[in-house]
């Protein structure tokens, strides 16, 4: 099989369809942007698309799909958001009941997709400038946490924020501001950096989601507002149904990283 | 008296030829640039600019008189470097032997005085941006320190990097990162963030240079490179006669400090 950090957005989300590939995503077809993914009756969806507007941070939108459509028509045409995404999680009155290949059975006409950006997308522009990525380097799913931060409510939304963390030295920290900065699509600046009971994480070795990674000595923890929110929300907004990617496996779009940087 | 920070710049330069402002200028002036002054021999002018040139952070060139002007025709066309700063320090062979209002007497026709940016440019976008800032609040000078960061060596030039410190909440030192960087002709984004023994600082309620300030509890360190550095070189470096403002006692220029954002 070819790499897959080589292989074209369409040719992974082919082998995810077929269940050849069901892990995480992380660094596959390299350059590409990857996206979370939230689907909702369409009753819900205005309240959604709401929170999501109000809360840009955590939740911004790339794509919506018109209710009862698998295809995402901004970001992947051909996709079909019902099978190509490696895992899904199904809540069903904010309770986690499963985790899932294909949504197929899930599926109904009046259901809305939501795609929203991931922080995978900044990480290209990080390691092309110099700085690494712990969660890269131990081959594991970026840690993420919930933290004291609410969210703006919209509706029946509301929950809290959900952080992604990279540990970095404190000048990569820096530069690592300015790059991210520049991708507010896919979450921007840091939301935190330094001390984690600030946010409210009380043991930062003990993620939410997502794997621990090694803090070395002279690096401090910098807090990203994580596309996950949505799946802390579902828990506590307990809408009938609400599916998601499972962290850390994302829907691979057609649209390269660097679209999404404003400068 | 005119309050000093609704003052024009051509205005406080007078009081200060007149030797009616003797103290430092932190917030006259409001929304025009202060600087650095480096006054050094002609036979040394080609070194101390190739170090400005290689050490941009620390020491970002505004402005370069004419050997023998005394006139910074960029910056402040009428000024008079000799007399408009309030506060000058004199250093021979490597030693501050003393502080004077007025250079007058010391000038020669081959010297040369070198505009070095200074960080209270991008202090009104920060208080603009509603973070606050220490040393304003406690209308004290801002704390600086000699560092471990060894400035890039050019000729007799050489010498550790001095920084400012700013305490402030970490969703502030992230935001003041953004600002900051747009503003590389003023030293740019901080040069590091949190613990100050990571950059050789041992104690940080003694300063090298101006005042030390409360870091309130939730609150890190922020360090940028600081236009003092050259002072810090002068006494490692032993020109013959090197004449510097004295730290916080900067030259007023007519250039509004929005003149200096890149963006």
């Amino acid at each position: 099989m070819e790499k897959a950090n080589e292989m074209k957005p369409k040719e992974i989300r082919k082998l995810i369809r077929n269940q050849e590939i069901t892990g995480p995503t992380a660094g596959m077809a390299n350059g590409f942007t990857q996206a979370n993914l939230v689907v909702l009756k369409k009753e819900h969806a205005f309240d959604f698309l709401l929170f999501c507007q109000r809360n840009p941070r955590s939740c911004p939108l790339l794509d919506v799909t018109e209710a009862g459509s698998f295809h995402p028509l901004k970001m992947a045409r051909e996709a079909d958001i019902r099978k190509d995404i490696p895992k899904y999680r199904i809540y069903k009155d904010g309770v986690y009941t499963e985790e899932v290949l294909d949504i197929t059975e899930y599926w109904k006409d009046d259901m809305v997709g939501f795609l929203i950006g991931c922080s995978f997308t900044f990480e290209t522009p990080l390691l092309e400038n110099g700085i690494p990525i712990q969660h890269i380097e131990e081959n594991c799913n970026v840690p993420m946490y919930r933290t004291n931060i609410a969210c703006e409510k919209s509706g029946l939304f509301e929950g809290p924020t959900v952080v992604s963390m990279r540990p970095m030295s404190p000048q990569d920290a820096i530069r690592a501001t300015q790059i991210t900065s520049r991708f507010p699509a896919v979450h921007g600046a840091p939301i935190h950096v330094g001390d984690p009971s600030q946010i409210g994480i009380t043991d930062i070795s003990k993620p939410d989601f997502g794997d621990s990674v090694t803090i070395k000595e002279n690096e401090v923890p910098v807090f990203w507002a994580c596309g996950v929110t949505p799946q802390a929300v579902a828990i506590e907004s307990k809408p009938l149904i609400m599916i998601t990617h499972a962290p850390g496996h994302m829907l691979i779009s057609d649209v390269k990283d660097e679209a999404f940087s404003v400068l």
